[in-house]
């Protein structure tokens, strides 16, 4: 059996050993544009910023093997053609023709089963000045090479990030960490459009603090300069710099497969079923440069990363070997640190649930990732979207400067599984001080949710009360912390009685007013609206994630 | 109505809050004998080491507020009597007897729900000398302050800790922060029976690395000294020391509850229904004092621990106040630092999975719980138990220096859901090279127990290795590591071809003997085994978990 794998990156050499391994006897070729094989892409932030010494290092195995040619042949049995283009796929000859780039010569290998892992590239916006020096994308080695290399010129540099999606933030840390004072510049009007705008307003705090600038709802419009880059222009003003950092997203390869007349999807991406079965048969495909199935909405998505690539690589080469595997699909599940920061997500955000149609429940959580009196307990930010017909949980979000990747690792299982609020509010998971809170966040925030559900008590968002505010309605901003905590920071147009003192001081607020409560998380807040419930207030309200996780610009 | 809950630390706070919560007109009356109320015992270690400086910071809300008797009337709206003792439990009056432990005073409580939270004790031998100065147990706030008081009066002392189980370690960590010489002595042949012996051999190998001695298979048999300590005996020696801490177990506290004729389950705990109800439906209990149920056997099971005691005593407030809820049952997961060692484990062991009849295949399974290449990467050990004929996960143990609990709670969640191997390996888990491989290492480690499910190699363990060897078996035992490796550290008997070498040296190995390969972690080692097999060699096997994860002494 013949088997030839276009792309040797990531879900290519993954799927090429997994065909060797199953099928010892079938001649595997492997065909790479590049130069290098089998290389992490996901941490060339990481090389680029020096964290990782050696460009060897992201295409080493475990134990520090370099995975070249050679290493293909001799252990994986797999032929490696690199530097090396497919041009063309012949479905009825079942032929792929290839061109060495070097020397320009052209020949065809004939498959049996052929697997595209063609990958995506990243999207270069169609405007003037993109072919200046010093305008890269990430894409490869090449490109991390190109940005250390202008780095090595001079020291403290400008650098625009254009995009402040994941690649966008890691390779602004990686930058500042060099020495670069990094703008961002995003067209839409939050960054990190994967996540809800509350959530992502915290990573741009925390990106103010480690002074970084953050332009939103600006659009490049041009670069500029002679022969190197000198400034970009946006619809926001025009900013100099010393180099850009184009991050807007990727494409994904699919001009073989389209020309081959594969099935593309609406998505853009190589048409596969559960198998990785292209609409032909005997072709698979796997990686960036396929279509994924949402596993909460059971629609078409496109969201490569090298965690799925991997995977569907193996499942691509369990099927075209004849043994029968299914990938179900993703849920878009991502974590990025940025600094000191973690940022982490897992299926549906708010606005996506309700435009899929779910009557959502939200809760906004803010708690230590440990036992609070573990000395390393570190703040993180959640964010729950609950069906509120189902009561399932359909998505997370957490940032902050503690654990987050576990919480959502956590979620994305419970996602998976079609677990409630309930169930999770039991779970068995692991507990020691220096690891999580007695109960975990997760299982808190599950209990928070619950209590919504079951109309224990009644809550809005901030950004509810913020309209509010600007409208001008008449109603009691009831903080309940301590007045310490006051004096440091607090919001506009709140009344101030601690907890503590509350049940003392019921007669200083009006009966006939809604009343909304908060406290530093909004903990003591519930336990404020419960007080007060108690002593006949009808119309209360807790504020979701307290003064923590205000999305707005706190004046003092 | 009236809610008595009798005792004063986990459950019983969080039952008493939830009451408050739900039914706000509920008279709540909280009856503890100590005096501290709510406070995390389990952060105990970490008061005695100093990592916690201040007593209080134990019984503090997140945000500081110490929870004491002022605290839970008037924020709770929960009566405490602490300092007082229940002596009575009349199922026919509904009344509690308690006793004022400073005045003698004894009063009579009426009770519409009764919720006992009485906790657990630890198990002090019956043997001689137990009463002797410096001798402690851990338990509350009061054996943490005596400790430390012993603690302040010399520095570098010498330290017998009884019992190696969690708490033994956890104290073994803070005593030897403190400068103490620290000797572990169990009774069992491994310390940590909540693990296999290969994994617990391995944090036994790290404890020696820390200069903590082991002595396993050793039992007490008397304390000597005049007033205070000076030695313990055991059936293995005497060992010299200034204090000892007892950490044997704990045994539950249902003196009460059966002396009100409650029924008692066969692990000794208060019998308890899904809703946390005795067999007196006014009943309920929860905590340390409670018989729960194992999510994977559905036997009942005695695994105190502060994690569950919380959601124990939700549920049984839920319950109490009419509104249904259940406890479904626990995985026995939990998770423990050790110097920088981190030790988890959830579901069932190998050993208890074969007791409870199942067929299993196991997975050793060393990798770094990193990205590789990423410089912070560390590695961790796995040991997955899968039932062969469901392929469902049924437990994961896991050590190592890297981080554990996530996996743990991953795997805790996909036993909860019962998730087969198959599913586990195409879960959507969070990528990044901060946090994890590309394929998380329970995903990869999953596929191992595929392949192995699937028949595509066969593996032995190292124990099978070991009988083998000790039996002088005739075979092969193949290291595919690199020269420099084997110089490094080698197993004996071995023979060594590295696995680049492999294709081009099969003529050196003999075809008609059992070859078992190995490397590293073994994943060369089942290159190799294919490369083998392929060439027509047919009796290969991988020894699992390769050197990193051999469970005995190592010459060189």
């Amino acid at each position: 059996m013949n088997v030839v794998i276009i792309g040797g990156v990531a879900a290519g050499p993954k799927a090429g050993s997994r065909v060797h391994r199953l099928c010892p006897e079938a001649q595997v070729t492997l065909i790479e544009k590049g130069e290098f094989l089998s290389y992490a892409g996901c941490g060339l932030p990481y090389y680029v910023s020096g964290v990782v010494k050696d460009q060897k290092e992201l295409m080493c195995t475990p134990i520090g093997v370099v995975r070249d040619s050679v290493f293909f042949r001799n252990v994986k049995n797999v032929e490696v053609l690199n530097r090396t283009e497919a041009t063309k796929v012949d479905r009825g000859s079942k032929e792929v023709t290839v061109v060495a780039l070097e020397s320009g010569k052209e020949e065809k290998i004939s498959y049996d089963k052929l697997i595209f892992a063609t990958g995506a590239t990243p999207i270069v916006p169609p405007i003037e000045g993109t072919d200046l020096k010093n305008v890269f994308t990430l894409q490869n080695i090449e490109d991390s090479e190109g940005i250390k290399a202008a780095l090595a010129e001079d020291k403290a540099k400008d650098v625009v990030i254009v995009g402040g999606g994941l690649i966008g933030l890691e390779m602004t840390e990686a930058l500042a960490k060099k020495g670069c004072r990094v703008t961002i510049v995003e067209k839409l009007p939050q960054i990190l459009p994967i996540l809800d705008w509350e959530i992502a307003y915290q990573v741009s705090k925390y990106l103010e603090v480690r002074g970084v600038k953050v332009k939103t709802a600006t659009t490049l419009t041009a670069i500029k300069g002679k022969e190197r880059v000198e400034s970009v222009v946006t619809d926001n003003g025009e900013v100099p710099c010393d180099f850009v950092i184009m991050s807007v997203g990727v494409r994904p390869n699919v001009f073989l497969a389209k020309d081959a007349g594969l099935e593309i999807g609406k998505t853009g991406g190589i048409k596969v079923n559960e198998m990785m079965q292209t609409s032909d048969p005997d072709i698979f495909a796997a990686g960036d440069c396929v279509e994924s199935v949402d596993l909460v909405t059971g629609k078409p998505c496109f969201i490569p990363l090298g965690s799925t690539a991997n995977k569907q690589g193996r499942v691509a080469a369990n099927n075209a070997c004849g043994f029968k595997d299914a990938f179900p699909g993703v849920l878009g599940s991502t974590v990025c640190k940025l600094f000191n920061f973690n940022i982490g997500r897992t299926g549906l955000g708010e606005m996506q649930a309700k435009e899929e149609g779910f009557d959502v429940v939200t809760v906004l959580s803010p708690a230590p990732d440990k036992a609070h009196f573990y000395p390393e307990a570190k703040p993180i930010m959640m964010k729950l979207v609950i069906d509120k017909n189902t009561r399932r949980l359909l998505g997370l979000q957490a940032v902050g400067l503690g654990v987050v990747d576990k919480r959502i690792d956590v979620a994305a299982m419970a996602i998976t599984a079609k677990m409630t609020v309930d169930d999770i509010a039991n779970l068995d998971l692991c507990y020691a001080p220096p690891y999580s809170p007695a109960m975990d966040n997760i299982i808190t925030a599950s209990n928070v949710a619950r209590n919504k559900l079951d109309g224990r008590f009644q809550s809005v968002t901030p950004m509810e009360v913020k309209e509010k505010i600007d409208r001008g309605d008449d109603f009691v901003f009831l903080d309940v912390r301590s007045p310490g905590e006051y004096e440091e920071v607090r919001l506009d147009n709140t009344v101030l009685i601690p907890l503590g003192k509350l049940r003392g001081r019921l007669s200083e607020i009006p009966k006939d007013k809604e009343i909304i409560t908060f406290c530093k998380i909004s903990l003591r807040g519930y336990e404020a609206a419960l007080i007060l419930q108690t002593a006949g207030f009808k119309d209360v309200k807790v504020m979701d994630g307290g003064v923590v996780m205000w999305p707005y610009k706190i004046g003092k």
